[in-house]
């Protein structure tokens, strides 16, 4: 038991969050959501992605997102790249950081991107290479840690050897995935032991979903092994693309109130957070999937 | 750490949850509800309570309810009884274990029955000397655990005080209601410890709302303590009575679900479960706030 006493927290909406929506979100929308999360204190903004406008319509122009928000000293806004030409792309459009996206199911990244999990690595040597010339800090993200939509379980051992892969190729922090939201919180304190014994805990970020309501137990039982880098989406934005009509991720507000009641340091305000929440929600023509924003609305 | 081998469920969804619904539920809905409630292995079903219609209007007819329902081998079905004139209506009606209601906050139960703690809990004891010369088993609820909507904090030993209480005057179990859901983890950690070291922790229940998306994370810290009986209502029935359109109890579906991640015996069919839930959600017109049975539902 040794709770953090700081915790970083990304914020993925306006990334993970909106991609995964169904309604057209206009430009300017996608850059008031940024400006308000920044406003709230958070310092790690995933901004936008620079994949191919066929397979993520909804993040396309992510160059004139990033070129429209204020730009807030301090906060690292990132951006997710999936190969090298968007990594140019992010580095033209000014991303401070970039992202980069890997499973730990091989049926999952077959079936993704029609590869082994090793090639989908290796896809991703000449970009992070690039990264490190450029100075660009590179995040990694492995998904499927808890469950693959296919597969069902995943051994721990999968996931820290992909984590340690992208790691030892350049990525500074390593994101987990419950991408699908089955993990509960003793499998989650599991996979992230395993993760840790192969690489430093500090380097370990959680990115937990919360279709089946289990992500703030989960985020948890990881803090309390130390873990100290928390992913969410405000509003908890994004469903679950294997479940339709299901929760996405979990939402920042209700990380935070967990983080606030736990007594640990994030530097985000809770109401302003619920502001941003509750204006994506309004501009999406639907209730927030924060608890948290309910109740406070509902105060 | 020492989680229980395992836990008994206690469904509070026909009483605590459908006290709090707005839309008028028929006796036979409540009748059908109970019954496939039992049909999903749940062997604790508080189906009714014994207060006054023009209090609780949602829970006038109790006696019906009790009288209609399928009653399944092994299965406890309970009631809430305020006084000794509630407590021989769930006499008559043959209800197997009886329930009576305190707070730990002086203003909560000042303002909610007018008189102090110390005089709320002498009122128990006729009804509860009745209930142990009849051998019928008395439950003890204590509210506003981890918070009051008047004080703010509760002080844990104040908890402890009520509770200890009620079980020297022989409430055989003692359930710790958040009643408002605004407690996290280490609160409810450190609440049940204190409560436990005034009277045995085997004798404790947790009863947990979600208005802040919080109660599974607080389950999973009591079960971490070793507690072994955990209040929730089907489909998250009920709302939260001083934050309107905010979510109420905890939902049954999502507790089993963690408890089943946990591998923690429950005897409690999952899908079953879910089943009552959905029927009961249709029936009020709304949708479930279990996000266990949206994900089911969507898969």
């Amino acid at each position: 038991m040794s709770l953090p006493k700081k915790v970083k927290m990304v914020e993925v909406g306006p990334r993970d969050g909106l991609q995964n929506e169904k309604r057209e979100i206009s430009i300017d929308t996608r850059i008031a959501l940024i400006d308000k999360l920044s406003d709230s204190g958070l310092q790690f903004i995933e901004a936008g992605s620079f994949v191919s406008p066929k397979w993520v319509p909804q993040m396309a122009a992510s160059e004139e997102v990033l070129a429209g928000i204020r730009r807030a000293t301090g906060v690292c806004y990132s951006a997710l790249t999936p190969n090298l030409k968007g990594y140019e792309r992010a580095l033209e459009a000014k991303a401070d950081e970039v992202a980069v996206f890997g499973a730990a199911s091989e049926t999952f990244t077959q079936k993704n991107i029609n590869c082994s999990i090793a090639e989908s690595l290796e896809r991703f040597r000449p970009l992070l290479d690039r990264a490190k010339a450029d100075g660009i800090p590179a995040r990694g993200y492995v998904s499927c840690v808890l469950g693959c939509p296919y597969e069902g379980e995943i051994d721990p051992a999968k996931v820290a050897e992909v984590s340690l892969a992208l790691y030892e190729m350049g990525c500074y922090e390593i994101s987990l995935g419950d991408t699908i939201g089955v993990g509960t919180p003793e499998a989650a304190r599991r996979m992230t032991e395993t993760v840790a014994a192969r690489l430093p805990l500090e380097k370990l970020a959680v990115h937990f979903h919360d279709t089946y309501g289990q992500a703030l137990a989960n985020i948890y039982a990881v803090l309390q092994l130390g873990v100290a880098v928390v992913d969410s989406a405000v509003a908890g934005l994004g469903g679950c693309p294997y479940a339709k009509g299901a929760s996405g991720n979990v939402a920042s507000e209700d990380v935070l109130y967990l983080l606030n009641g736990l007594g640990i340091e994030t530097g985000v305000d809770l109401h302003r957070l619920a502001e941003a929440g509750n204006f994506i929600s309004a501009e999406l023509g639907r209730e927030s999937n924060s608890r948290v924003a309910k109740a406070l609305a509902a105060n």
